[in-house]
């Protein structure tokens, strides 16, 4: 309980963490001023800590190299990421979406896998209304040591895939679609619902919820 | 609109919907008593129309019998067919389920569909969890006009089986499942946000609804 | 499961399905960048292949005309043809609204469904309210092979209609009105729930889905 | 402020109630035990007050019976009236139902409006898919001064009565129905979304809230 | 059923019903165009048809006035009133409202039901949070022949209104409020299941249905 | 962080928490075998810890007399108090319903309340509907340091006493009603998005947890 | 009932209010023009009564300072406070937030709280995922004589401080978060279902409805 | 493809699926009778085929060893095991719950996880109301591979602990709690909206799928 605490007047940041749990530090940029965001980043930068920044979109990006920050931008997955790549977990984490709109979402987790040490393959618009997309990549996502399912709509990808891999399944529902997909709650339901075993879920639209939880399953994996 | 109603006090019943329409007559089982039912039915077998109940259960079939009905009654659709059955309509629906407890709601819809004239086959048990089991009945699927598919949980059955036939397909969602199903409402939203061309949907459990509408498909088909 | 796919980095193109479903392909221009639609209708137009673009707003629209694009966009309907027409699947699909402002989601059934080859006959603002507009078209609509109900509010002119013509209806709630519409909540429970027979429904403010259902219908009354 | 309540300990009796609004008195008998009931109505007995008890069960009735209350039962509509009838009120409640099933909840109505003093008529069963029977009945609901809407499903009578007739109408969903009807949801939604003028509604199954409010209209025509 | 219908192309507009309802013509006015809106009610004017636009902005009603239509735009309740106002119904609305931020909707209310020929009373802002308020009112509410009811939030005026007053309360719930008043949702179920009698409930935010209603009642009061 | 707990195999008890929190012992009876419902209540005993068991039905209350527990059954209120009732804390809470049909969960609170130590006033039916009931009890209901209203249907009563009243207001949303009721959801979001100041609320029927927090208040006033 | 209003026309401002409840007044400044906001508080500023805007936006703040108004904004929690601060109440609120985002609601309840006259202490960004920071502020937490807990998210805070202190804590929900948070509906559902005694619930983001009823126990507790 | 199917006309069981899947079999007996469960049961044993079957009520357990079956029935788990546990995973899973209701949901994990393989260790009734309950486990908690956090009411479990543990944590939301709990809906969003990283979520209630999601994961540690 004696963990240490850098008060910096609008946050707790928890320096302690990356002992603690074995992970990089992240910070949620969205509903951050930009200023807010770089006195955080700073924070980190001035002790040599690793961040990744998630929602960040291109004017905090832009605003954060403006003042002179070392990090690098990744616009599809709005990640801004700050210092080393964490050293490799040794595993591998296959990422796959239903259709092209699925995309930011799956980079959001891409990039957060990538920097916190896992290797990452995409397959990227293997959606069950054309299931031969997904069977013509199927062996390379069964060499993967997770699957992290992408899909909006009706979210089916993640029982397909969880029926035909052994590994497990993290389900990412997207907000993407229109009408009785009630902004991702209808793949939301879907995968909660999943007749396949071995599908966990995350919130909508949370690539970096399932890709820190992808992360923390390889780490175990090496114990 | 010179439509000719019997008015049994009760119920308006509508003798001039089978010239209308072109099909069977039906009534709705449930929430009625044995009485009330067996006072509809009897006006139907005066007149020598075919009628099916759905939504039958034992204690109102064994009623309907012990009065000198002279239905069949089929336990796990439910239903009470009297009179002849339609005839052909010289076309196949394919019922699929992704279950062995989307059965009931299944059988509604083949027996449905047999009264009413139509060629049935029957899949079940090809839910996406074991895609596999699918595709060894793909080919059978593939020959009929229609596809009925039947699924609870997340429904994904409808979108996977659209992608690979192409015919039309009627999903049905059904209420089996629990937690989050939240009573069909999961594979419901699920089906209307298919991926797939070529899905309709009808109500939670609607296996009499998906087989009317398929059954005025292959009518018009012989037109 | 030998199918042919085109990996266009952010889609794969299934150049196969026209073959296996019988339909010219589609494209869903919302959420794509105008430069990810250009991409994507090139490949079709390169191989000569005819493909609708849906949800195309007019700045996408000029965008791939200013590129040298030989499409047609209709603004109403929000559609963008490029290619030849489907050959006639010899049957017609009645479209009909209940107001005014279901017009856009009409639309893209219309153009849809003529773009993939059938006849289509048009019934807007015959809402249940002023029953009498209905009336007033009923013959021409009963000589459709489809009906297409598109409706918002209170959706009541699924059920209307099915009790009066004997073809299939696919009903399309949309997501016109306010309060407790719940964007197109109403309407779409409301024609899941139809009394009449024969009525399946799909997602809101889904012209596109009800239009290629019925080609698919009118394609098997070819066979 | 100086109104007279009769406090019995588990209920607030309000005696002036029927000054102060010009109704009977009421009692929602569903929840209460038979002895409570008993109670309750016992001390508008001995006043002489007319007083009626909706939501009261066979079993309660007779219990009513059976310690020697002089009431009038009604088991369709679930009342128990004790008392005179209220004097004329002068004009016409037409209560119409979408099919058999809505029984209950439109008798509720009915023997609520002819307790509180109104003319009833009933036009049962005359839901929209099949509207030649709504038209068979129009000339004589037109005749009302309020026309009561009562139906389950899609809840579509009330708009195309409130289209056909000049009358307002009190719209009632009824808990009817199964799948995406949620209890009553379905209708509900529909009917406060009417797209015809003249329409309001009352809570789910409230056949007794629809004939009060109806007498109130009627009591204020007669000023 | 050989009613008019002036078929403009974007809309049918009823010439007959106001004969056959008994009153003046409406239009809603959102989501049409400027110059669809000037159509129809260019249509209307050459008639001599006094018709009302409701849900008309700023910037549609200056668009009509400069193309020279001569009516008139009420902004608190974005109105536009074209024609003479309907004769004297000889009947009084009291508009209440619970807090200031309900005026639109009443306002819209007030304007229609002046124009269709209701005397309007208002009292705004005496919510039941400061119940003296409302009392201070309650004489001249008490004197109106209908009551309407606006109010967001916890939507208690309704039911308060009520129990006061032997009118019939048509009750209007707004989306004025945030959090968990979903868009108006709270006040809708609250006023659905008003413990009081003689409580009818329109859409969210629909003065306009309230106040067509009340003059339906009135007009009936006149026979 | 020494805290003492015992493990009985079922449960952890916390015979620290009264010194913890200033309370006495309670348990949910609901869901608990009437046996591990006595063991968890004789623990308390054996160490002569006042315990109060809630949602306790008469079947567990008979079986616990039965097997020797010297408790206090409160039938109403669905409470089993056993030891000493806790020493007085100075202040009264004002239970307050909307009607006759709150009273289990009124006498839960009150129950719970007593128990706890607080003095308790009951002002019982006093619903919005005919608010002179509300304003017979006003002065008493004054008197008190907290008030708790206890109303299902349409919720209104905690708005209107916060209005008349300068204590605290602890709202409980009760799932009496039907309909659009939805099991409480009305009158809970009614309570939340009440107009007045000085309402906070607690879970649908949960009189427990008003009570406790209205103790917790009372003892902080001692201080 | 001979309280005194004040009708400036569009509001009826209550200005016994002060003397009946013994807080000092505010307004909603959301939905209001910045002109009728200047005239509400003017009015208060000539009776030289201390009146908070809640809710209010820059622009709206620098309108009334260049109007000449003599209050103060505090922009993280969009208070302007105009007049004196209102005598100490003599305790302490401790506000705590789950996150940084959260800021916003919590400072609109310290504004508030303060200005009605309680000390407040901040304990921000707390949250339960990291919880050695809850501890690191227990202490001061415990000597606050209420608790408030501002959460989005799972909303946790309020449960694990309920069992921590024995102050009562009340809860109030955020809209932070995205996804599955359903703008505030997750928190809020977490915090009414609170395993912990002593938390009541506000509604969603509603700093001041926690403020003030803080202020009104505080007041109490003076008696 | 070439997977080897029992087609049992109720079921096509999949007797390839622990090779490919490297699970032993499952089969879920809620909404089979006891013969289709008894069938299906045979015809693993048959194979020597080990099964779990699940949600096993007792009366299904007493036909089944009535009929001669060899198979464990755990009571509390609901879980009949038929055949050898599997291979030890080498691996832990530490189960955890909120409260003693959550026992079975619980149970039914730690069945499921023992037959598959794992080691597990139970840690009930740490619900963060007491949270001192949950540190006084925390050390074991920590040895553990996988942490199941078993939770209802609030659900505010899985976040602690996600944030005191390095193992991945899957959170499963029980239906356990009333009112505004919502059959498991509050704390199903509660643990997808998480502010702790490395917490996944499944169906509400499902233990069986958290159980065989960690086995997965243990199996592939071994890898």
């Amino acid at each position: 309980m004696a963990e240490q605490l850098l008060d910096i007047d609008i946050a707790k940041l928890d320096l302690s963490r990356p002992a603690r749990t074995g992970q990089p530090e992240s910070v949620f940029a969205a509903g951050k001023t930009k200023e807010q965001l770089l006195t955080i980043l700073q924070a980190f930068e001035r002790r040599g800590a690793a961040v990744l920044a998630t929602r960040c979109d291109a004017e905090q990006a832009a605003y954060l190299q403006a003042q002179g920050l070392q990090g690098r931008y990744d616009a599809a997955g709005r990640t801004y990421a700050l210092g080393e790549q964490a050293a490799s977990l040794g595993g591998t984490v296959a990422i796959c979406t239903g259709g092209t709109s699925d995309l930011p979402v799956a980079e959001e987790a891409a990039q957060t896998a990538a920097f916190f040490g896992a290797a990452v393959t995409r397959h990227y618009d293997i959606g069950v209304a054309g299931i031969h997309r997904l069977f013509a990549e199927l062996e390379a996502i069964r060499r993967a040591d997770i699957v992290i399912a992408v899909a909006g709509m009706e979210g089916a990808l993640a029982s397909v895939l969880a029926g035909l891999v052994s590994a497990p399944v993290v389900a990412v529902p997207t907000s993407v679609g229109y009408g009785a997909a009630f902004g991702g709650l209808a793949p939301l339901l879907s995968m909660l619902n999943s007749c396949a075993e071995g599908v966990s879920v995350v919130n909508i639209d949370n690539g970096f919820g399932a890709a820190t939880l992808a992360c923390r399953i390889l780490r175990r994996m090496k114990h």
